[in-house]
């Protein structure tokens, strides 16, 4: 409802918007009574910028829910993450940075090991060296089953992808991954009518794979899990009228901008080439998403000193940003990773939004707590792409 | 939508929530300028509690609307008022402690005089004792109809509920009290086409109620009203994988709580008592509702001191709470009952959340006004059962 009132309303015009995603910046203090990571970290440069902004806390999803960063990437970019949701098979296929097509079907392998009986004996396969993967999936490449073309790409260690594409096929499948050992793997089953073909197909290429791997002395065997048929989703140029850019240095963040047809922006290893790809591309597009992964990373790894050096780093990359004069700058998460939990958590995330009209609030420094106070309130985080958009003057009045 | 997804990130874990209600509590000052009830009152315990606390402020139902308790604490514990609607007549049911199963329909009596003619003179039949209500029950309980039980049971007063079992029961019947007097009283009618048998059944009973009661001078009629089935409500077990127990002085919250699958706890009288059986029963379930109810009361009577001296009892409990070190700890209210409006109202609640992991804001006393700025904000009283099993980490992450 709301999804097609933005839609509707949504205008080309000349303005800019850029959008900082720290993934997982948002955290809680090491010893009660101290500060978040956040609040700890230098931050000149957020903390000015936050002075002409409103600030105000974001939920991911709804309050208490702690998402995965697909669906709270969703809700970012204003699409309702419990409507426009993202299975796993399809996360698999955008986190090898793979060009999924409108019903392609994807989901994930892991190779593993069977013994003589043909019991799974590894689920992992000793986790082979990702090179070996990449091996084995140009092996498996060779396979060719009528009426559809497969894709087999490695991701990391025993992981990898596959992508099955051709007309009529569905996701609806159940998983051949026992999750546990001392059982053979389980045959592919169509979870509904129409899948008895893709399912068919699926068996077939599970019987020339094991054939393939055979004479391999660890990755014997493969198990698919987390069947996913890719509907295309509306894209940024659809519902918003926006030239989209993505700049990341993860491939899944890549493909889900991908997916909402945003360009991906070739960029370089650091939070600094980021900015500078911005930068560089910047007469190009009308909208840009720039997402720093390293902040959730740390917190994941329990590491508190060093998501505050993350912190740091990105601050300081922002006169780059600021030097090319955006309409709209909005800073925020995707989720919070507080070191402390060393995982993704339900807390809401700070948000900053800058532009000339932007009614600033007292908010003076960039922190969860002071946000609190700011003049967004706390609010769904699906609501800041209308958020930004109206600060961009993109979008029309509704009603007379 | 949103129901669905926390039940399918429920976890069983080993930590444990307390959930605290004061009746009620919220409040308006009685002088302008002056504190409301919860301001005036000293509560050293919850103060120091808000504190390490996130806070904020809830709405019952939404903006503006003016709850009763039944919705009210389906709210609290998480389930839409407006999806899951208690009826008066089970209201009725509940307010005597009847264990009421999935199908049974209630309704609420009320004993009442007519004259030679059949005319209603006194809808309430003199306000009779309470025994000899019980007594009249009693004898209306020999009535026996075939395909149904009944069961009576005395309220205050001239009140009393009515419930039957059976089976292809329906409530969809109008009330026989006419609301008037010099009337006589309504025949009860079927409003719909499956509930014609139901209302033949109860048309019956009236007439032989009638008979029977013919001897009294006073109670010699009933008059029935608000008719409810009971469709049975998916259960705290189902919905967030807790084993809860409840407990509450007052029948009626005890039985909105049996109705959600809790374990009713036998309790004393006093506020003391409540907090001992707390800590008594603590080691077996993982959930605990404990209801404060006479700062409600006392709000209705208009007694502002009176409703102060209960907030400061509740707040003296506190250290048993305290000592057993619970995981989770909310502190809140099903609804404000300020004493200048000697009613419910629609003011918001003060919330406080304490957990090790709740991010805490800057309010350092528990009251309406330190609560606006609390880091919950302002936020519907639904979401409080997401955030207290978020802070007991008994939600899993919604998608990768």
């Amino acid at each position: 409802m709301e999804e097609d009132l933005i839609r509707s309303l949504a205008a080309t015009t000349q303005s800019k918007i850029v959008l900082v995603v720290f993934d997982g910046l948002g955290g809680l203090p090491k010893t009660p009574g101290e500060g978040t990571e956040l609040q700890t970290a230098r931050t000149p440069n957020l903390d000015a910028l936050a002075a002409q902004s409103v600030c105000g806390l974001a939920d991911p999803i709804s309050m208490g829910v702690t998402p995965g960063s697909g669906p709270a990437h969703m809700g970012l970019f204003g699409y309702d993450p419990l409507k426009y949701e993202i299975g796993r098979g399809i996360l698999s296929a955008l986190g090898v940075d793979f060009d999924l097509k409108a019903s392609d079907v994807a989901a994930r392998i892991n190779f593993a090991q069977i013994d003589a009986e043909g019991n799974v004996i590894d689920r992992r396969a000793g986790r082979i060296p990702t090179e070996k993967n990449r091996q084995l999936c140009e092996l498996l490449s060779q396979i060719h089953l009528e009426g559809v073309e497969i894709f087999l790409r490695p991701e990391k260690d025993h992981r990898a992808a596959i992508i099955l594409r051709g007309e009529g096929l569905s996701g609806h499948l159940s998983d051949t991954d026992p999750q546990k050992l001392g059982v053979p793997p389980k045959p592919v089953k169509p979870l509904s009518e129409e899948a008895r073909r893709t399912a068919d197909i699926v068996s077939q290429f599970v019987i020339r794979a094991q054939q393939i791997l055979s004479h391999e002395e660890k990755a014997n065997m493969i198990l698919l899990r987390g069947f996913d048929k890719f509907e295309a989703i509306p894209t940024y140029s659809d519902r918003y009228q926006l030239k989209a850019a993505a700049i990341a240095t993860y491939p899944m963040y890549r493909g889900i901008s991908r997916l909402l047809g945003m360009t991906v922006l070739p960029t370089g290893d650091t939070i600094a080439h980021e900015f500078e790809t911005l930068a560089q591309f910047y007469q190009q597009y009308d909208f840009f998403f720039l997402h720093i992964k390293k902040t959730d990373s740390m917190g994941e790894d329990g590491n508190f000193e060093g998501k505050v050096k993350i912190i740091e780093e990105g601050d300081s990359c922002f006169p780059v940003l600021l030097n090319l004069k955006p309409d709209v700058i909005a800073v925020t998460a995707d989720h919070s990773t507080p070191a402390v939990l060393k995982a993704h958590s339900w807390h809401p995330n700070p948000v900053l939004l800058y532009s000339k009209f932007c009614r600033p609030d007292q908010v003076k420094t960039f922190s969860e707590t002071e946000c609190i106070h700011g003049g967004l309130g706390r609010f769904p985080a699906l609501h800041l792409m209308p958020l930004m958009l109206a600060n961009a003057l993109k979008l029309e009045k509704y009603g007379a």
